[in-house]
């Protein structure tokens, strides 16, 4: 049984496959008070996107102060000033970098420096991709690849990693 | 190491990835005497199907009273009289049900609904399909996030929920 | 935290999803010093994989004796006579035994038995393939269909066996 701990600081890591229930356990260890920053990576592109966007929404509830971060996360990471701020996902975020044709090194590289200097705490949602087949084409086994790399380097540098199976948090770390 | 517990009730998840050993793990948990009811969802439609439900027939042996259940799930667990079952699987019936156009969510309030009220022990093997890359087209996106749903749900309402990897369970619940 | 045995003996299986950094924690279990043999599946084909093989060669540096196996997996084996190796990785020799047109269970039960009788320790790397959606292809279907069974046969003759999650072990055996 995982317990909130409202003065839980520090980088929180949580991974899970897709509709594992990881973006609401991420959720579900913020605090249940005070000023809360949640940063979205996601762009409402389509009806599909816009439909999960609004449904993640209305669990949240509308306390919370949105910062939209397709591609800019360090920056809205810093303008969290200290706030406990839910990241929410990395993996879009990357698929936002490629699409732009951002050095993802560079990026993931930055990503963690910034993420070590963060004053409040953070919880970011990522997804694990690469435990199916290998993918038929070379973007989406780059993607695969990218995404690996990025979530060990998140995990390198947090304090607690969760993997979320069917709802239920296993902790890596 | 897993103890099997004849007297064991209640609901039992049995969670895997393709060739994990989930349904062999599943079936080594049930009773060795007695009355022990099948219930199956797969339907032979090809050569590749009736060989992968000859293999797990002949495994099982001829003690087995099997019920074919590729929609009617409810239905199936109610006539099995408080007899402890065995259900395999539940990605499969997803599928049948999405090919018969049914209403998921509904179906999937139906079973938990129904897995409450039964008076024996059933234990339940699903497939984890969330932890690749993303597919290509809707609609195996849609199956994806389907049985990452009914997953979630039916761990939520089980005893106890287990995740085979290379023929080794782990318990998450 | 897994500690490092240097007089550790035995079969481990260091499993994981791609770039799960399985590689890089099943070199981290090897001896410090010593004779160390690299048995190695993969064949530099395309440039891709020509990286690939580079950067893990780099990573071990160039105390290590290499065996190229892209088939003959149990004479490689034999060769290592008593010295501590380490292979990677299953699923790449899995894959050229299937364009090669051998019998894949056959080849199976060959590598079970030579790794029981095997004088020396040895680290075995093998991916999971079987998390994600059904493959849209037959060919696919098999290849994860056998790499499934292959994971299971390692891992039930195995001393211990691992899973590695964005660069984090969890010991399943």
């Amino acid at each position: 049984m995982v317990t909130k701990d409202p003065n839980s600081t520090g980088i929180t890591l949580v991974l899970g496959g897709a509709r594992s229930g990881k973006s609401a356990f991420a959720e579900s260890l913020m605090p249940d008070t005070g000023d809360l920053v949640y940063i979205a990576t996601a762009e409402p592109r389509d009806d599909e996107m816009s439909a999960r966007i609004a449904t993640h929404q209305k669990r949240r509830g509308s306390l919370w102060n949105t910062i939209e971060a397709p591609l800019e996360l360090s920056k809205a990471l810093k303008a969290t000033n200290g706030k406990p701020a839910l990241l929410d996902c990395l993996t879009l975020w990357l698929s936002n970098l490629m699409e732009a044709g951002r050095d993802i090194d560079q990026e993931t590289k930055t990503l963690t420096a910034c993420l070590q200097d963060l004053p409040g705490p953070v919880v970011i949602v990522s997804n694990e991709v690469g435990q199916g087949i290998v993918p038929d084409n070379a973007l989406a086994r780059q993607f695969r690849d990218h995404a690996g790399r990025l979530n060990q380097a998140v995990a390198a540098v947090a304090d607690r990693v969760y993997f979320v199976t069917a709802g239920i948090p296993t902790q890596l770390k």
